[in-house]
């Protein structure tokens, strides 16, 4: 039997070889403009932006606008991009790439590239080959549609391309084919009641075109007459063999197209497509021009691939692992660009995400995380919170869930920042001057009234309070009425205060890094009098005064993010830190990665939220939420339980092997938001995937498998003054059972390639860069332009309880990490208290 | 071959055979708390009001919420209600009513009834029959389904009733058999962000429920399961014959449920079911315990019969056209009482919809009209305009539509109090205070208020001013820097105070009705100055000066609007009349009725507005769109040209004759709010129906028919003192073609056997009342409880032309109708110039 996925061309490209075995399995295309979800199937979603999402290829009926849904089904009607082939001797019809007809293919490969997808199915000895890529920057999809003869004989073929249009209108929609501009036109008007809202709507780009390289002999823009009572799975149209080139008048249009192939044996005839939304015909025109003349597809394709190659990110791999290699070097990067790069198509992202996919941008493409701390701090309040959404563009407002006051958005700023200048030593950024609501103050400045802010936003006791949300946005009960907090923010705060402290104090600023610390230690000492539940912390405390996420709880039990962050941010003592690792195992572990909570809840808690609303095991209710997941795995990083890191690290990327993508749904081609959860009340559907691939798992992924696995973390000078740039930290942290691993990392302009070995010979890990050893770990005097040649040999595989002092970042001393504050828990635990905040609790 | 479509008993229901030939036809059922629209195929729209409009079964995905939209497209995954039929020996399989197998049937029969609907099919000499009805109250469709055994031998069948239930939620939906409540449970949380929304939505009927009478053999609540790769028309679960009662979990849930039948020759197998939307389980206890005990469908019918037949209008006829009878007695008057039943289940009707809903109910349920006028003046604002709509329930507030400023409110509280006047003679209700916005003031000194602001709503001209839009909702820019009329509003605006200007005449308050008449003519004056384009009214003036719907425009050249309200209001001279109807004719007549403008516009007016936006020949936009189609047959018969009357009255109603049906593709059981127009520019689509029953052209047209065509109008005596009652006014104007015509007629709690019949012996209309002759057409001294026997010669047919003036109201002398604005028009003809106000024009 065939294996069922598999990468090929060295990982850039990932195979599905069934239509059926996971049917929601997807990719996606992207440009600055536009968005492409496409399924095994031929399903397809697309959004493009102007500047709000907006559909060219719509469903059946009016469509809900609303945020992508997790899971979002699918149905007959859904979408897609097709080809129905009819055999004009057998009348026999299948279709491309497998909806509508849902024949069974006889060969069938669902393709997923870098920059394209593509399809190839053969069926009765004709094969198929369709595949769509994305311009540059220009909205469209630039399809071909290859039909090849495998067969001995001559054969007469007739094939419909066929692409959905849908339900444009209610004001005013039809179709029609143009010989001017070559194809189908289909024309709406968006709807709309409100005379303020015609300005706006007369700009949009309100038609759907399907443009021909080749001129068909027939078409059919009216789907309902398309279809006959054939329905889609069966066209009247494509059955009877011949469309009539019909109009769509206020009639649901659709695309679809015919061409009379007469094939020998053999023989192989290849169409090319447009389909795009414009404003009028000139649009149309330009497409035409620039895409449809001979060598369009390949200069549009040339573009893109340049555009790409400069955008790989800061790392490549060679390890034991081979899926995991190509994941990290081929999907990861990519999938942290993305986000970067579009803001995740919305024109109001929510603070935390925007600042966290500029954080995974800092590998990538640095000027842009300057960028959007800037942007971010722009917006500040006067009282030094940060907005709910950083609006980006004129005229466009906070939508959503960016209308619900959250108190966390302040924790992700120096956890941001602090990436940046490790990857760029850019401290001058701190320096720069903010105008945000008549005020100008510097970053420095601006990141320290966030921290106050954090300072001030609890409680008597010291807590944080939580309002109606912190990460966990639906957690939107426990503290609306001005008085529950959140045990996870009060432990962040922690977290981000300290990283302040340390940026603070390495540019020498000694009291305002004091101011900080103080405060972090008071947050802790709260957090240890208050949260701590004997063998967790508590998720948080309602406004009544119930405390959640306690072993006293029956559902909700216990929560991952506290967890994670007391181990990450040294709240945790060392006997704490075991205690929790224990829970953690006990309660969240799943074979897809850690539950953001166990139990999920089965009914409403009105003094916790929204939350206990969602479906058992979705979302923020008990799934394997991905980015709580990675905070989890950063946790154990930061505390050197590397093995087990590594364990859920992997669990969390679908595959190896197809079973552990089956049960998932999904090709390990990104990252979802979250697995099915609540693995022992739905163990049927535990570990699906919601498909949706806007996370802020992946730029965390990035930075652990960078900074954490490799250890290949940029680092300030202890000792240099405010602004040295330090240099590149050489700690990793492999699991015990890689014997080696080959890394190249671009880092501040200079390349480093590293090979790491583990080696019976040496008990800690010894640095060697060209012909010179390197006693501290720390690669100085980095050249820009410059390749270093790197190895590091390891000691040899230990288990992870009695090997975490001896590998990973433990190897050198604390005093090199100042920036670095899980180091610090770390160095806790080994008996430097000097400088941690939370040992002494 | 059989006949396509035909009414059965006597009318009550009507059947249309073939599912294919017009497959958007549809009926509806309704309660005050729910709606559920059913076409021939299976597909249904339910709605149910928690008070806003909700759905349980639903769309496969998020769906829009927004107004019920014209041609309103279906799609293979539409909502409906199915019964799949498989020979457990041959394997084949088809489906009831025809949705989603569309197998073809042998026999086919889509019967809409009054208050039920019921399809007969038979396929393999296996025959099914479902109905279904709602009961009285209760949000609960009722559905039975018959299996009958028409072979000669026994079968072995599986019969699966499948229920969409649909995409219900992204925060939490499944579904799972219940053995306690005895069904399928679907569970859904309604989406929400907002803390404040959940009060609200905790409230809400979240669960969809399909209970059974008979425990099933098996079932499948996961739609995807369902289907498999058969999908929809060919589920996997019927075609391998057995479902496997598996749940949906954050999956999109069905409810199916398989019954193994062996029917001897012969044989009938019924199952009954209630599905229906719940809060909980001890809701849907209930429906179990009411509906599906023995008897419980039956009662809930008897019910529903009982209150029916308290409310089927003041008319019942007897003519030489039997489809109009049966459209007049069975279906106009049920259409016109959901309006005012229901409100169009919105909680904010347009206050123009809401009053001329009113205005129908004023035939069926006075009491209701009475309520609906003081409503509305309940929230009448201080200096007099009316709201744009009026909010029914606590909570409600104005939407769409409502959220646009339009200036002709006021014209609609006139026509409807006169009407409700004219069938109560309840001069009470002028002397009831009504409280709004902390101001008490009785019903005529709020009518007076909105008159003058009528009056006071004009420009230097003394054309009324548009705003945002008139009864031409999308006419939106026009006016909308304030500047800008509308012709129509400014002839509407005499027509409503001439009639107030009669009423208060009538309660003998002579100085106002002088001070409504004197502005009458000075709207009058304003519209022949500056409106009149040479062969009809303009449409209006626009904010910088131009005229549209004038002569020189090529699209947009002529509106109906102004030419029915100038000959209904008296605005119109002989001359002009003349010239309007042979202008009408040219532009806007069609076989279907007549256009609202023409040529549909084809592009963006921007001094015009949105109207100009929507699909041409669809709408506003150059339909045949019926309340202005009603204006026109109203205003025909007001200048007694009773022959083109009645023919454009006949062609808005479907039928008779199948063809003139197809083209609508709808069925003689309501009117819609349009058919398509725009005949010259798209024949193809010509007079298809909108299938939207939502209109205020029903309730005109139960008064053309009531009040005109029959001429039974209740009537205030002139000479009476303020409050007296009159009696009824007997002038028909039966078409020339017509020999006879029998009506019954309720009137003020008395009966009317009344005899029409065309005589050669009269040369003008010939009134006797038992055995008294009655002179001036009116029948006096009115008992409630008792029955008269009325009998009326009319002259011999006549041509319209020569006709008018003999035939219809102009038999009577003009001054026993004071009340009657339109008389006077028709006076006017006919040369008594004292009380038209008009006529120096």
């Amino acid at each position: 039997m065939k294996k069922l996925l598999k990468p090929v061309d060295g990982g850039e490209r990932y195979e599905l070889r069934c239509p059926k075995a996971m049917p929601q399995a997807s990719t996606f295309l992207w440009n600055r403009n536009m968005l492409l979800q496409l399924n095994c199937r031929g399903f397809a979603v697309a959004q493009h932006m102007q500047p709000e999402p907006s559909k060219y290829s719509h469903a059946p009926l009016l469509e809900h606008k609303t945020f992508m849904q997790p899971e979002q089904p699918q149905y007959a009607h859904h979408p897609g991009r097709f080809a129905y082939i009819r055999d004009r001797e057998t009348g026999s019809v299948f279709s491309a790439p497998h909806e509508p007809v849902r024949a069974e293919p006889d060969d069938f490969v669902f393709s997923a590239g870098r920059s394209d997808a593509q399809w190839r199915l053969r069926k009765n000895d004709i094969g198929i080959r369709m595949s769509v890529a994305l311009p540059l920057d220009d909205v469209a999809e630039l399809w071909t549609i290859e039909v090849h003869n495998d067969s001995g004989k001559p054969r007469r073929l007739d094939l419909f391309p066929c692409f959905s249009i849908g339900y444009m209108s209610w004001m005013n929609q039809s179709a029609a084919y143009s010989s001017e501009l070559g194809g189908i036109v289909a024309r709406s008007i968006t709807p709309y009641q409100k005379l303020e809202d015609y300005p706006h709507i007369k700009t949009l780009k309100d038609w759907t075109v399907l443009l021909h390289g080749e001129r068909p002999s027939a078409w059919e823009a009216c789907r309902d007459v398309f279809e006959g009572e054939g329905g889609i799975q069966h066209p009247d149209g494509v059955e009877n063999g011949g469309l009539h080139n019909g109009d769509a008048i206020y009639e649901t249009p659709i695309a679809a197209l015919q061409y009379r192939l007469n094939l020998a044996p053999g023989e192989c005839r290849e169409y090319r497509f447009v389909f795009a939304p414009v404003r009028n015909g000139e649009q149309a025109k330009v497409l035409r021009t620039t895409y449809l003349a001979s060598g369009g597809f390949e200069a549009a394709q040339a573009e893109v691939k340049a555009f790409q190659e400069q955008r790989q990110g800061c790392i490549s791999i060679s390890t034991p692992d081979a899926e995991l290699d190509n994941f990290v070097n081929h999907w990861l990067n990519r999938q942290v660009f993305y986000h970067g790069d579009t803001n995740r198509l919305t024109t109001d992202p929510q603070t935390r995400n925007y600042l966290q996919d500029a954080m995974g941008m800092a590998y990538i493409e640095p000027g842009h995380s300057r960028a959007a701390i800037l942007q971010t701090l722009a917006q500040q309040k006067a009282d030094g919170a940060l907005p709910e959404g950083v609006v980006l563009s004129n005229g466009s407002e906070l939508k959503y869930i960016n209308q619900v006051p959250h108190t966390d958005h302040c924790v992700w700023l120096p956890i941001t920042l602090q990436t940046y200048l490790d990857e760029t030593g850019d401290y001058a950024l701190l320096d720069e001057w903010v105008e945000s609501h008549g005020e100008s103050l510097s970053v420095l400045e601006r990141v320290t009234r966030a921290m106050r802010w954090l300072i001030n936003n609890s409680d008597h006791r010291g807590l944080s309070l939580i309002a109606q949300g912190d990460w966990c946005d639906p957690l939107n009960m426990v503290g609306h009425q001005g008085k529950g907090v959140s045990g996870w923010l009060t432990i962040a705060t922690v977290h981000a205060l300290t990283i302040w402290a340390d940026i603070t104090k390495a540019v020498r600023l000694e009291n305002l890094s004091v101011e900080m610390r103080t405060a972090a230690e008071k947050f802790t000492a709260a957090a240890q009098q208050h949260l701590w539940d004997g063998d967790w912390f508590a998720r948080g405390i309602s406004d009544a005064g119930t405390a959640l996420g306690v072993s006293s709880d029956e559902e909700g039990k216990i929560w991952l993010n506290p967890q994670s962050w007391a181990l990450m941010s040294g709240v945790a003592t060392p006997q704490q830190q075991e205690k929790i690792k224990a829970a953690v195992r006990e309660h969240l572990e799943t074979p897809f990665g850690p539950m953001v909570l166990a139990p999920s809840y089965t009914s409403m808690r009105e003094h916790i939220g929204r939350v206990t609303q969602k479906h058992p095991g979705t979302g923020e209710n008990g799934a394997v939420y991905n980015h709580a997941g990675m905070f989890c795995i950063y946790a154990l990083y930061a505390i050197a339980d590397s093995d087990r890191a590594f364990t859920e690290l992997r669990r969390i990327i679908p595959g190896p092997g197809d079973e552990h993508c089956l049960q998932r749904g999904q090709l390990p081609v990104f990252i979802p938001n979250y697995y099915r959860g609540a693995v022992k009340q739905f163990p049927r559907t535990a570990g699906r995937s919601s498909q949706l691939f806007n996370t802020g798992a992946c730029s965390w992924l990035y930075r652990i498998i960078v900074e954490q696995l490799f250890g290949l973390r940029g680092i300030v000078d202890d000792g240099g003054a405010g602004g040295t740039a330090g240099g590149l930290q050489v700690a990793p942290q492999l699991p015990a059972h890689w014997q080696r691993a080959d890394v190249t990392r671009h880092f501040r302009g200079a390349t480093f390639d590293i090979q790491m070995q583990r080696d019976d010979s040496v008990d800690k890990t010894t640095l060697t860069v060209g012909d010179k050893v390197v006693t501290d770990g720390i690669i100085r005097d980095i050249e820009a332009g410059k390749c270093y040649s790197v190895k590091v040999l390891l000691p040899g595989a230990l288990s992870s309880e009695s090997g975490a002092h001896s590998s990973g970042s433990g190897a050198f001393s604390s005093e090199s990490r100042a920036l670095s504050p899980e180091s610090k828990a770390f160095s806790a635990e080994v008996g430097t208290p000097d400088v941690a905040p939370g040992d002494s609790k």
